[in-house]
């Protein structure tokens, strides 16, 4: 399991514009190959956001990143004068993981 | 769906132990209401990590917090000298979630 987080910092009075970008966003994440699931998480912090991805392994998201899928999906919505700074990325391996089923330890 | 990081700075040539601590700890989540998954995550940065937590609900991650499990959970393997700096948590609401089965826009 493999996790990528896209963290936003949103301007004052802008949260709702981010949002609704987002709400109004297609994803073109449906049949690709490894993708777990998407969320777009809200911080308790004020104007924080992370676009938040789970791929069954790296391979899977570095694929993703290279493909047409990707390049439209980014290519809508402009959060220009929506966010302070720029976004950046973080990526991570799971050690560990545990579900309702049972537990993993050094997952891929 | 509601998420819980817990992010943890480990000091230099201590990773394997503070794995290790975590590959042997007993997570007492089984069971517990609301609890959807655990994951440790390894950060492609050195020495970054984090305890994440999926839930249903705000109120399940609240309720654990005050439980017994969450006491238990967190008396074993102590991170003394392991880490740099105290961990600190950050907790998020999903306002949008995509899975293979398709998407859910303001999921509680």
């Amino acid at each position: 399991m493999f996790v990528a987080m896209n963290h936003f910092n949103v301007a004052e009075g802008k949260a709702e514009e981010f949002e609704n970008t987002w709400r109004n966003r297609e994803t073109y994440l449906d049949g690709v190959p490894g993708f777990v699931e998407f969320a777009l998480l809200k911080a308790d912090a004020e104007g924080e956001y992370i676009s938040h991805s789970v791929w069954q392994d790296r391979a899977a998201f570095e694929d993703w990143t290279n493909s047409e899928a990707f390049v439209k999906g980014h290519r809508q919505g402009s959060l220009t004068g929506v966010l302070e700074g720029a976004p950046h990325v973080s990526t991570y391996q799971a050690i560990i993981v545990q579900g309702p089923d049972g537990r993993t330890v050094d997952a891929e």
